[in-house]
């Protein structure tokens, strides 16, 4: 019987019952207010994990990449949605290949990558669902209004090898309401039937559907973290995930130092002077900042006479973005509480970290 | 033979000629002011690179975690220092194995560190040489100078299975002159040898001079990257490493995004409204700002009729920091130019890429 506090650190652990608890609420709220839940899968990049996800109720799962794709598709999904513009010969053959085995959409926002995907599937003889991806004002991707995204639904009617199925945005915004409502106006006047519409964010499904979404992609929400806390879309006890470091040294005064940093937990969202992880066994520490592998607690906060980490204790530490700590490390251990014990339960290897071709 | 230009987007490619001229130009350069080279090889995780590095006349390497001194030590390395508190049981039990087959060197600031390591080493039967660690300002590890270091010092002498080899520091800083001086003295006096004195840091090795180091620990230097080019440290010309990826839409005005974000490149040193990536084929456009897979590219300083990123380009981006990227990904391939084209000489795994215990 494995214990976590028996693990070598730095490690990334899952509670198992919080995270289950995770699935089952969003599917719940989704279940409820009638939106189908595709969730995403680069929050925790392990296929055992997205099989739960589908045994809540998931009608598929979203990768964001191709690589990760791949990985799920060897491990028995069968519906894939990648909310990313395919570009490129090598690519495009990736694709294909995957689009014979699973059924895949992927969004495009620009008739270049339209054309590239539909002449790749004529050529390999199969075919793959398209969606239009509206930008909501991230200006990182998407098609700018209601006619640019009618232009394109348009042409891909036309083109062999792919077949419109809808729109897709991220994040779920109120202000698509308008764009959406316009976009299936205009499309109907077409003729051509809008199936899908995506939204996504964890913490956002209420938003997909006042805006008119049929589905929500959510990663982040099955492991939590710092940031959804921050943001009020979840408690520090809803967050699943956390990382087990130790204390290396407690010889500055007002800092303790631990065996992870900016190589275990990333520096995503890092905030000067505020914190960047949740210590669960000190809610008066913090995550002050970090170095590759050194991170450093402010214990100033601990008031006299109260015990501060000691060198060699063990610590778990939630952190700012479950997402890009995920994708530094190569296994987690789920485990379940039993009485005052954490007991391990589960070895996963994370499949598809570092999938980012 | 295989073009850059081919390959699979993202990914991390190394200019073989720039690298080789870092490594010659750090180790003149350490070599003329009577200092030995001892780089960090946390920028690369490579061991061929690693080899190349003591080809040039590194006395040894530094490895931050033991995870990286395993991996090292089986690519037939011999003199490792790890400047890095090691604590608990599992670490204890690698380290002695690590120490029989390697000349193994552990920074140390506590106490309790040292005694773990000295029980550790006599129980095994093996030997490991420590160094006390001075902090330089950075309050994240090292004693409270020369008084607390002298202590230490004193203490690890009477120990077995260790032998106090000197002082460590990271940064090396110009304040540590008086330190590292009243230090030697008060252990001149205690008749305990300061055999070696290890400063840090890429750009810092002119400091190390001056302190009074014996050695120097270099990591970025053999790649370079943004932040040392801003420190004045490099010039662009000098950045051997960058990511190759491809423009995947241009949907959004004023903006182009390519295919790798922060889980291409890290969030590390992110700057807002800032470049946190240098694109080497369009000057004026610079990275602005990263979600997971996407980096959005700000091209609104490229003047009207001037040609911008299009849909499926490749472009070569020198990120931030050139550490935290290695660690995010598998493999980089290794080019030398000729003429006008980049040729792939060599594949390298980055074999010690996550090794995070």
């Amino acid at each position: 019987m494995l214990r976590v506090a028996d693990l070598d650190t730095p490690t990334m652990v899952v509670d198992l019952d919080v995270m289950e608890d995770n699935i089952r609420r969003l599917q719940d709220e989704l279940d409820t207010i009638g939106l189908e839940c595709r969730p995403h899968i680069k929050t925790h990049k392990i296929p055992a994990i997205g099989h739960k996800q589908l045994a809540a109720g998931a009608v598929g799962i979203t990768c964001q990449k191709l690589g990760e794709a791949e990985i799920f598709a060897d491990a028995g999904f069968t519906d894939i949605f990648v909310p990313y513009n395919i570009v490129g010969a090598p690519k495009l053959e990736r694709l294909t290949r995957l689009a014979r085995r699973v059924t895949l959409s992927v969004a495009i926002d620009s008739e270049v990558a339209a054309r590239g995907i539909a002449e790749a599937c004529r050529e390999a003889g199969t075919h793959v669902n398209l969606l239009v991806e509206i930008d909501t004002g991230g200006h990182r991707a998407g098609v700018q209004g209601a006619r640019e995204a009618q232009a394109l639904a348009r042409m891909i009617t036309d083109l062999p090898g792919v077949s419109f199925r809808g729109l897709m945005c991220f994040p779920s915004r109120p202000g698509m309401r308008d764009v959406f409502a316009e976009t299936r106006d205009l499309l109907a006047r077409d003729g051509i039937p809008v199936n899908v519409i995506s939204g996504g964010g964890t913490g956002a499904h209420r938003i997909s559907k006042e805006i008119g979404c049929t589905e929500h992609r959510s990663g982040t929400y099955i492991y939590n973290g710092l940031n959804v806390v921050r943001a009020g879309n979840c408690t520090i006890e809803q967050c699943a995930m956390s990382v087990l470091v130790t204390v290396v040294t407690t010889s500055c005064p007002g800092f303790s130092t631990v065996d992870g940093g900016s190589k275990t937990f990333t520096n995503d969202s890092l905030r000067s002077g505020a914190s960047n992880g949740y210590v669960r066994e000190y809610p008066d520490v913090y995550l002050e900042r970090m170095s590759e592998e050194h991170g450093v607690l402010n214990v100033s906060q601990v008031a006299e006479g109260v015990p501060r980490p000691r060198v060699g204790e063990k610590l778990h530490i939630i952190p700012n973005h479950a997402c890009g700590t995920t994708n530094l490390h190569d296994v987690v251990f789920g485990y379940r509480r039993h009485a005052a014990e954490e007991i391990v339960e589960v070895e996963w290897p994370i499949s598809a970290r570092g999938k980012i071709r």
